[in-house]
């Protein structure tokens, strides 16, 4: 018996692989100490994809996310959508994407009305969405709609040995240069640091900001950011009492040594976090969405087309994804 | 005994840490099973450092580097420079600035005409060489043309889990988006792919282009250069006959199971290559110059001034830089 409630996951792109590592985590829910959850799905193509996947699981229909607790010892609980999905693996379908969407929404209602402790989502393909006439520029901007949230999320790559917060995200690496401002830097560490304290349970986190440039330019000799950018938005964290450093020569923060000493690194772009992160780990990384009214987590991967209903999946980032969401609303829930 | 010749060794700035690292190395040349090498320097400058750093080694000069073989069993040997050198450890003057450049313009005559096997350099302090009228933007430009070299070096690190080729260098972020072009990336690969054939030995070398955005550009979603510059360059690669293939996602390409694929990658900006490089091994990152006519490397980390002189330095670096020339050498008189 638990006091958090459950973790709400929805379906994600019915053709990717989010039904295959669902049904996986939930079958070796006991050897990885998986919380409980429940997925928004429709319980008929789950079935027939445990069947294509040879693995023999309960799936149970619930009506309601409070069933989920005690559904979840012995059955997948599966929150129905209300809507037949009818998807092929590899093949994604227009026809879906109501179904996909209302999944996100159903989740972010349950969890802003507490039923649900956390939202978990499996991976979305954004050309399919797009076509069904979704508008947002991908999940994250989606789920703050959602929320009505005021302030821009911030986007976190946590795993076991690093965390990264990202001052541009999915933008060409000339327009995250183009983007890149001393109150983007500013707005990241500041949520960043409240994520750390509230939702990680961290008293005083130290937050390590990169250079944009090679050995964060050198005093000037390679690129103007560190100077004019970065380093006031740092002493700007640090007039906020945030205990925030740097900026550091990107290539040699990440090493085992220096990545002991900060609790999450400030990066600039999106590989300038992603690469080492996925270097260390490729399967431990998941996405953390701070900034939120709630807590959101999910996989460190894609809809991976190519491998979708094969049984040849890896579920450990969403595994780790449920792991961290139910620390995080466990941490959270001491605090209130 | 080895039929092939010694390494010179330069001095490096002196008040860095390339006295303590080569002092270290020999001291250390048995369990680290060190080629032979000998140092281009002032011997009474080393005698006083060993000193220092208690360090008890017998350091002999030697009058040409075909003694340094035989020395080498027995004591340091030194090349001198004909000049002293006075240097305070982490405090670089421009009174030394002749005996740096001297030590580069001798190995390099030394290798030149055989007499040595390669040449490793020690870590050079590019502010107090420009205050001594150095007018080079590096040591590779210096070395290139000291070789009277017609083709632009490339830039390879190597560490035991990965090799990385760098499109562009020591410029600032922008600058190398600016900077890179189709010619640059084919340059780069047909550089590398000869030497990984000539000096490394792998028969067919597999290279990995990485893209320059995220994702790959995901299709010109998040930027142009991988359709405009990148895959055709990959695509004239592969005309010469080189096993090129990417562009790949720069995030996903240097996870454990993905770097075993190829011999080295070919990334398109500095960090690109070096963030997964010193996150992966800190310490073990060679630095390689390929397309002179001769074998170069050195340790892959700066003048370190805040610890030389300390005896608090790790001159592991420095021993994979001379192992591996030593490793270049034999396989490329294999070839000859």
């Amino acid at each position: 018996m638990t006091l958090l409630s459950p973790l709400a996951l929805t379906m994600g792109e019915p053709a990717g692989i989010g039904g295959d590592i669902t049904i996986k985590a939930w079958a070796n829910k006991k050897q990885n100490n998986i919380p409980a959850f429940f997925v928004i799905d429709d319980p008929a193509r789950l079935r027939s994809l445990a069947r294509r996947l040879r693995v023999d699981i309960p799936i149970k229909e619930i009506r309601s996310a409070e069933a989920a607790d005690k559904t979840f010892s012995e059955a997948l609980p599966v929150l129905s959508l209300g809507m037949d999905v009818k998807s092929q693996p590899g093949k994604p379908s227009e026809k879906t994407v109501k179904a996909v969407i209302r999944s996100i929404e159903t989740a972010v209602k349950l969890v802003m009305s507490k039923s649900a402790g956390a939202v978990v989502t499996n991976p979305i393909n954004k050309a399919t969405l797009i076509t069904g006439g979704f508008e947002f520029p991908g999940h994250t901007e989606f789920l703050a709609h959602l929320a009505k949230s005021e302030q821009n999320p911030v986007m976190m790559l946590a795993s076991p040995e690093l965390r990264v917060v990202l001052a541009t995200i999915h933008v060409s690496i000339s327009d995250a240069i183009k983007q890149l401002s001393a109150g983007r830097i500013i707005h990241a560490g500041k949520i960043c640091n409240d994520a750390l304290k509230n939702d990680f349970g961290i008293v005083k986190p130290k937050i390590a900001v990169a250079g944009l440039n090679p050995h964060a330019g050198e005093n000037g000799l390679m690129g103007s950011e560190e100077t004019k950018i970065i380093i006031p938005a740092i002493k700007a964290l640090q007039d906020f009492g945030i205990d925030a450093s740097g900026p550091y020569p990107p290539d040699t923060m990440f090493g085992k040594r220096e990545r002991a000493k900060y609790d999450a690194a400030l990066c600039m772009y999106h590989d300038q976090g992603l690469i080492p992160l996925k270097t260390i780990g490729f399967d431990q990384g998941v996405n953390v969405t701070l900034g939120l009214p709630f807590i959101r987590t999910s996989p460190d991967h894609g809809t991976a087309f190519d491998i979708a209903g094969s049984g040849d999946v890896s579920e450990e980032s969403l595994v780790a994804a449920l792991k961290l969401a139910a620390q995080m609303q466990s941490t959270k829930s001491k605090k209130e």
